[in-house]
């Protein structure tokens, strides 16, 4: 297919302050005078929590070596008097995402094969599991896999060698690709919104464990599943994602299930996709999504 | 349109019982002997239950008069050794559907417009509210509209005129159509697998008041609605249809309950429609639909 | 509810013009040397037609008095530069749309409900129709209903009668709610971008005559809907929606029928809400849509 | 998980035939005498084309040995007199696929990772391409892969080549998941019913080649999928499922075909599966699913 799109370096500027008079004008004459071009800009006000977000892709007008230490020296003289918290990303977005399983695989196999393809545009430096079972796929596609086991006594040390593997490889994010282990507390503050966890109902409904059960015995008629950002309080985390498909009371739970999968690919890997596209913001308990 | 339907007298049988050989067996040969042409048949065995559940929509072979009484004595006569609940409807299909209402008319309006085209085929004998607010909307219907003010003192009489109403009507089914009263328990029991209520909200989250705040509060990214049977345990009745949007943080929650708004209605309709229809089985908390 | 949203006046900017530096620039300095808020920007290039579109949403810093003719005067100064084409509107926003129907009531009752409601907050000054079914559903929402019949050979008159109630009206949108005529090739090209039309089907498919017919036919499992702009090629126009519900082999033509009716209403609405908070673009045979 | 099910041998018989009085009971007394047990019955009348289709699952009531030509010959000497089409299909129900792809791998790594898991529980003798590109991922899952290049000169007997292969194989099923060649008319004819193709447009709409790119073009704002059987008559194959997700105009054709990958993949499996389930029947240029 031809391409339609620019191979010029792009970058993608995102930010969020509370609401005040001039926080677009920041953006777009610093860019202006700096001679960028704003090939998209998009803004959002949560007048409710008085919070501004913006995102914005842009590229140089000529082509010219781009100083990532100046823009922001730069940039952020100005943006100072707006209590901003504001990131910079460049060309090629290759982020760096550390996978964690157990023994399901299909969530795994979907996000390698989008690796695989160049559909999801990222490296992966390490597959973690507390389990041995899926290090075939793993090899197949070339990526160290570590085996780190766990129980309820070894579960401080296993947290430490998980955590440094993730700051070894430099991870943008953690993906908890239907890892069946609850995180400790303390792990869950250093992750969060680093890390994204599949939950297999659309939460808050059947919270915990075993979701396709709850959903089986309330006879639900829709079966669902939500990607969201770990944080301390177990599965209350923002919502990035949510997917959903009829079923009827001809499923079981292990019928549920196998739908469930279905949608929890879907679901999993469009919030990775938002997430490495730099287009979520976190908002308190919320997500902000500037979404394609 | 060309109608491709037949025009003759057409019957529903629907049953379950519990598991057992000769169950289907038992309706196909019956009717077979009294002269009976099936043509819909469909049936459900829930192992994890150990129920088995039938439907069946036949007419006579040749135009003869059909006697209902003779075929329920008939065929009791047989089916009593199956343990079995059964159920005959003749055409036309003219279901009485008493509805409740009290501010919101949006489910009201929805129901009405396809009583009117005739979309739902039913009767509506009786339009009840605890606030006079729909009454213009009952009228141009030509509908009788009950205006029962309530409070905590007066609930037991007010519930009592609300059953007077229904039993007078003969009505065959109760929906409750965002009516923003809890019944009692007495109420819910006397109503229990007889009424609808639409829920909005994807039970099981977001129980009680205020669904789209708390859908709000949770930054939840699908906004749905529930139609179940009232039961005596609030929000927890049997549920027979859901439905849901896409939504995202530009909503807020009056734009959560605008969008909410249309899926009720939908949700609600299609519940209507397979309760008129025949199709839904009680089973236990759940629901079995030989849906369309 | 309480309302969120801010209650001082707040403006919308569109625009489109070839892709050029600066082009963002323009309007965000423009905005803040006026002493204007930006609570939402959008823009997005299209790299393929080499063409740029904008919508703002602002609102004075202070409360002062807008001066229309000045702030587009001086803006225009500057736009003039960019070969832009652009338009402003002021809350509050309050449209004029004129609905032509023939016999078909499901998308006029729809658009009724939603008007009377105020979910969609609009004006309705005319309702034209060539049949004289829907004038007591006008009557009841105080609506004048035009009852203009048409034949072949009175075409050319009644579609004059038409545009001058459109223009007398001066109605800024005109919405085909199944208007069951073709417009002739003169009228398509007035009304050319500001009338929208509902299409029984999921376009490009079964364009023309009695597409639930030709679905039916075709034992398609999906049905839907499509709204689109009118232009002088039939069942061409710029799609704006699209809606769609799953059916199966049971569903005959009216079965099709009456679950589509559903799906043009939904889709229809959402169309009309897009149009009218000025959140669609033309771009040659396609849209653009900044869409909530 | 528990299993709900039965472990006993069960059966699947599926038939259809003019309508005529009679004809339900025939399989079901018959079934009822020889001491068989039906866990599900469905029976569909196609009142336009004056058709009966059924599909019932049945299994012994105690365990004894199923005499599969005994029992064939006896149900053929009552069901000759309906002239009825019928099969007859017996648990393990374990379908031989082929599939056959180019270059594209998405539906293929699909349909082997549900082989793989056992999710879709089927055979695959064969995987056939016209290019090398995926022997590799063939060989991950250990099974044969064919590379039948071809050329508009050799299309006769490369096509031959296939039709062994798929013969030897006695594959019950062919699946084109994305095979980018026309199959020549007597292919379509010998595989007329039993091979399913990916068409990634929603049919009617997009027929032919570079269907993402004429959706493209169109504006489209839902984008499809569509599994239909392979017929004489191109893209216009007995449609089976189809799948449907929204885009908007941020889409080019790339984009288009990644979202349409994920729908590829997932309408095409729902057809497989449905298809080695023995829920679909062929009608005319129609299907008849008795759905999950």
């Amino acid at each position: 297919m031809p391409d339609f799109k620019p191979v010029v370096q792009t970058h993608i500027i995102t930010a969020d302050s509370p609401i005040k008079p001039g926080t677009v004008n920041l953006f777009t004459r610093f860019l202006f005078e700096q001679g960028f071009y704003i090939s998209e800009i998009h803004s959002f006000d949560d007048t409710a929590e008085d919070r501004f977000f913006i995102r914005i892709e842009f590229r140089a007008n000529t082509a010219t070596e781009f100083n990532r230490e100046d823009f922001c020296q730069q940039f952020e003289a100005r943006a100072s008097a707006f209590d901003m918290k504001w990131q910079l990303a460049s060309s090629p977005y290759k982020s760096k995402v550390v996978i964690m399983v157990s023994k399901h695989d299909h969530c795994l196999n979907d996000l390698l094969y989008r690796y695989r393809t160049g559909d999801l545009d990222i490296e992966i430096p390490a597959i973690i599991s507390n389990h041995p079972d899926l290090e075939a796929l793993a090899k197949w596609h070339d990526i160290p896999y570590y085996h780190l086991p766990i129980t309820k006594e070894t579960k401080p040390e296993q947290e430490a060698k998980v955590l440094k593997i993730i700051q070894d490889s430099e991870a943008d994010l953690v993906v908890l690709a239907r890892y069946m282990q609850v995180l400790s507390n303390g792990m869950c503050k250093k992750l969060a919104g680093k890390a994204i966890n599949i939950h297999h109902s659309l939460l808050p409904g059947f919270k915990g464990a075993r979701p396709y059960y709850q959903a089986y015995d309330r006879g639900i008629k829709l079966v669902g599943a939500t990607a969201h950002y770990v944080s301390d309080d177990l599965d209350e985390g923002p919502i990035i994602t949510q997917g959903v498909e009829t079923v009827d009371h001809t499923y079981y739970p292990q019928d549920l299930a196998a739908k469930g999968r279905d949608i929890e690919c879907l679901t999993l890997s469009r919030a990775v996709r938002c997430h490495i596209e730099h287009r979520i913001f976190l908002n308190g308990k919320k997500t902000v999504i500037f979404s394609k």
